[in-house]
């Protein structure tokens, strides 16, 4: 960004200016051009930072504090910098341009942090909830390349919070609910059961929860269901849907949100006969389409 | 900066804006104007640099995993976080900002990891080192403030490494030595024995050193002698004194060095007499004058 600086003297902005020249320098020597480039940019960027806002060194320290805060809860299960990085929209800008919009192709969004290796495959039509608890969901859809071709056998993985806003692997037992993979058919179609997706918070106990509290924003995630879909020879799709009509789709903690990926969920009365004839016991329950298309590489 | 974002098409660069507008909007509620000022410029500046690198999805993650690391490094003893941000210019462009050059008054620096509260009084013309191992230096100067007026009482805080290039409290044994305070005389006036400073490497066995190693850097901070200066009614000073002639001086580590800081330290050979009549039995010594002016407020 252009850097605002207030206004200084002469003589001081002629200091300021050598120091980012001095640091820019000092990796002149970086073997690696990439890295190089990835250091000077950062530094005129943190630097244009420092002296726009005219940093005081009781918030410098403040920032120092933050980092140890986050570093200090990050373990194997919570990410705090990864939390960091999605409420600043950095991890969403970061898929943006990685996965430059292809005309007609699905849009990605965020990966988030409850994806896992080793989930259960269920057939077409299985059901992913696996009792997880939550209205049950039909979601279909077809498969597709930007060239129109029907993609068969390419894998999904799908996985979602239950509607305590929880997914498996944030309970301390172990299981696996809420989460499968599957594969289409020969025409590129697939169904499955899953759950009306809820919106539920991001882990907000942390440094990163307390700067939302103090800038007046939600932890919530607007109600979504995650995809990742991969084929031979296609690019792999990190995806969700969104609920229409969810009145988190404008402040989704993460700005996951792309209207693109907003899905109809059409809500079922109770005893509504269910495409597959299977028995709900009287609950209600509601159904999805969400056709994909995938990038064919170098098809722009 | 300016983003000299290489060329996207006009869709992608409006999907891109328009993620900045939507996150830069999420911290509209701010109910502390400079939080918000600050998490904007934030957001501004951070985007700016993701959309001009265009950060692969891999170096993304690369960086989550260097905070991770200096997270987990960081203790009460070691601050990683504080290095990133002395080896970035960070630290020290936030003392630029924040001691703007006042015509006449003795120039800031970093204060750096080492200083600690409670260092033993001493009196003028005592020994700072206390058995630290190096060349004994004498050091004598002047407090004045902007007005030329002498400070008499001002409270001289001077720390410095060993000649094995560690501080005390590097150490595991808990003594202090290459600290110390003392006060001006009537006349402004101070003198003491410290060493005569030798380079030293910043901490680098953790993610920052292997930062320094793989962009061609050295951790070596000049050779430097460490003040803070504080009296009534004037404003504090952090600073340094280093060494003319010592060839590290134009690649400090942490970017700490000043031209108005670098003083001729004069080295006297074996046996010629101190000042002050101190036998050093035979050993080499030198000495430095150091002039201090500390500015009066809104004295510009
Ligand atoms: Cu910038
Ligand atoms: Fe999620
Ligand atoms: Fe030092």
């Amino acid at each position: 960004m252009t850097a605002t600086t207030p206004p200084v003297s002469d003589r001081q902005r002629q200091v300021e200016d050598e120091l980012v020249q001095t640091v820019l320098a000092s990796f002149r020597e970086t073997p690696d051009a990439r890295l190089k480039e990835l250091m000077q940019a950062m530094v005129r960027h943190l630097h244009a930072f420092i002296r726009e806002v005219r940093l005081t060194e009781t918030e410098w320290q403040q920032a120092i504090d933050f980092l140890t805060a986050a570093g200090h809860i990050t373990t194997d299960r919570r990410q705090e910098f990864v939390l960091l990085s999605d409420v600043l929209g950095a991890s969403m800008q970061t898929i943006n341009v990685n996965h430059e919009a292809t005309a007609g192709a699905t849009e990605a969004t965020v990966v988030g942090p409850f994806f896992v290796e080793d989930s259960p495959e269920i057939p077409i039509g299985g059901d992913m909830a696996a009792g997880a608890p939550g209205e049950p969901c039909w979601v279909e859809g077809t498969v597709t390349d930007t060239h129109g071709n029907p993609v068969p056998g390419a894998r999904l993985e799908v996985w979602e919070a239950d509607e305590d806003g929880l997914y498996d692997v944030q309970y301390a037992d172990g299981h696996l609910a809420g989460r499968a993979h599957l594969f289409t058919d020969d025409e590129g179609d697939y169904t499955f059961w899953g759950l009306t997706p809820t919106p539920y918070p991001i882990p907000h106990d942390g440094p990163v929860g307390a700067l939302l509290d103090k800038t007046g924003r939600s932890p919530l995630r607007a109600s979504h269901l995650h995809f990742m879909v991969t084929a031979p020879g296609l690019r792999t799709l990190v995806t969700h849907i969104f609920v229409e009509g969810d009145s988190l789709l404008a402040s989704d903690a993460v700005f996951g949100v792309k209207e693109s990926l907003v899905r109809r969920f059409e809500r079922q009365a109770p005893g509504t006969p269910t495409p597959d004839g299977r028995d709900l016991a009287g609950k209600s329950w509601s159904r999805v389409r969400f056709d994909i298309v995938l990038p064919v590489p170098h098809d722009r």
